[in-house]
């Protein structure tokens, strides 16, 4: 059996041409005479991979210099508490959009360290959009504003930040490096690699320096403090090497394609198709605000839901991978990410199509 | 260039036959059309692997049914704060040996969250003995006695357990897999991946039911609580995918060999060699109590310090690869886990000889 389209949420799609460069100096790097993942984390040869990928993603998201770059193990789950830990210091409260199922993770780790002010909730409406950001219940002396652009599975996304003097930290797990964005407008960005950039193990973190002063705090632990994680180039402890290189890898393959503006444009086409052909037809609907449509999780709902199991078992057997929706909501979704080539949504579309000329009403 | 023989003490070398495994299935496992790496981790593909992988490492080690098995991100520096987090409840101390500079970091990680009581330290000896276990200062209400059997940097292992009704918490990064162990005489032992298991980027933790209770704590962070792990199967959030599934290979791969028992005897003879020839010689010498000498981990110092370079230098351009000590300690440091095969010893211990010959006095 060839490759796959591969619709999961992650772990997700990698490039076939990162795969094949990994695979090609999996037993000897660059004529090293070993793995990536046999070397020294302290190796000159470790240390050049570690750099490329921070000089890569400077490059493709205009990091500002007053920002530090942190490989973070553990996931973003992890760091719903890590995040808290370190910037809760004199401050006696922190402020959260609850805008989905990944918001309200974030909350509830955050409750464990600090008085949380949940500042705008859309879980009346079923998060399927998003709060007024002239509503919001902002705490001025908060230690910043935590939201979840993009909720993987309800298929939300935001672009328009809301406007605050509190830093704003962002999990853009699903959405880093799928758009242009402004880092000086974000106190934090972090991001699960298991998305757009690399195989699980790795958090994208990208942190405002003034920032890392608040968790130079002796009490945390050495492996969770920010400023001690920049301190040491994101080596306290062994970090996850090979992840790190898959990164870089990604890194290089979004650069010789044109980068973030370039991949933007495709992820816009292949999320505009998707979406038209959902409401286009009569079998399949999506329930998300317009405005706020995911371009990169697209859940949907079949009218008869009795069809769900034949539309996995059909689509898995047409080479169409991992269709179903999150186990907590069910449904179909389609994660679409850089990764995904616009044939694997036109293939989608069309075997959408056909299944519903076959099983429609 | 081809592959050298791998001497780094971690990320450490891996068995060829593995890395070619993985090589081969990099871009489609067994068919499923995606990587490893791009598998749901709630797949039915992905559940396999991790079953694998713990019925492998059940049979390997004979671990006893009231044990669970959790692989654990972060790295075994993240569960030296980890470990008292979770276990540290009525209790207010906890115990520790100190017999090197591990056994120091795991300390001043506890003392974060709980009054340590150093039971006994070998500091004073510059960390080349074991302390004598009667004389061992035991608080019988603490939470668990914590021992570091291998010492990585220092080189220094030990097999036999203090008596105590303690629960022992042991670090067995270096030698899990490497020698029998009776897995009842713990309460739990943890071991970063990236010596004898696989790569960087997960601990292996096997922890007696019982204990688990313990942290079945509300208040600690949801992917830190051993508790909340063993319920959700290791998947709180998303795994290390490819790091488990690197484990299971390797775990393969040391079942087809003959087990721990077999490596173990095949450890013996590789140690016994290198140690003869660095005490058969006038120019090498090791510091380190013969009967706590690691088996996994061979550090000596040269006569004359001047000649370090050079050694270094023509270690490698020899195929011998990251032969330089911790770089706390200088001199040399062999690591010769279990993938390191018989013909890297000898090959390092002729390059050894043929350097005395023209460099000692």
């Amino acid at each position: 059996m060839s490759r796959s389209f591969n619709f999961c949420s992650g772990p997700a799609a990698l490039p076939e041409a990162v795969l094949k460069k990994a695979q090609a100096e999996l037993l000897n790097w660059h004529g090293a005479g070993v793995s990536v993942m046999e070397m020294s984390h302290r190796s000159s040869e470790f240390t050049s991979i570690l750099e490329s990928a921070k000089a890569r993603l400077t490059r493709l998201l205009d990091i500002p210099d007053n920002y530090e770059i942190l490989f973070v193990q553990g996931g973003a789950s992890t760091l719903f508490a890590q995040i808290p830990a370190n910037f809760v210091t004199d401050h006696k409260t922190v402020c959260y959009l609850d805008t989905g199922a990944w918001s309200a993770k974030a909350i509830k780790e955050a409750k464990k360290y600090a008085d949380v002010i949940v500042s705008g909730s859309t879980k009346e409406q079923n998060y399927t959009t998003v709060p007024s950001w002239e509503e919001l219940n902002l705490d001025p002396n908060a230690a910043y504003l935590h939201i979840t652009p993009n909720e993987t599975i309800g298929g939300l996304e935001f672009d328009d930040l809301p406007e605050t003097d509190l830093p704003i930290i962002a999990d853009l797990s699903s959405t880093i490096l799928s758009r242009s964005i402004d880092v000086s407008k974000y106190g934090m960005i972090y991001a699960g690699a298991q998305k757009n950039v690399g195989p699980a193990g790795v958090v994208i973190c990208i942190v405002r320096k003034d920032l890392l002063e608040r968790s130079d705090n002796e009490a945390l632990p050495s492996t969770w403090s920010f400023a001690n994680l920049a301190k040491n180039n994101s080596m306290i402890n062994t970090p996850p090497t090979f992840a790190i290189y898959l990164a870089d890898l990604v890194f290089e393959w979004l650069e010789a394609l044109g980068g973030v503006e370039a991949i933007e444009k495709v992820n816009e086409q292949k999320a505009a198709r998707l979406y038209k052909a959902i409401d286009g037809s009569k079998l399949y609907s999506n329930p998300i605000d317009v405005a706020y449509r995911s371009r990169m999780n697209v859940p949907f709902v079949l009218a008869d839901e009795s069809l769900e199991q034949t539309f996995l078992a059909e689509s898995e057997a047409a080479g169409l991978r991992t269709l179903a929706g999150h186990r907590s909501v069910g449904g179909m979704r389609a994660s679409i990410y850089n990764a995904m080539p616009v044939e694997g949504v036109e293939a989608l579309i069309e075997f959408m199509r056909d299944f519903e000329s076959r099983y429609g009403a």
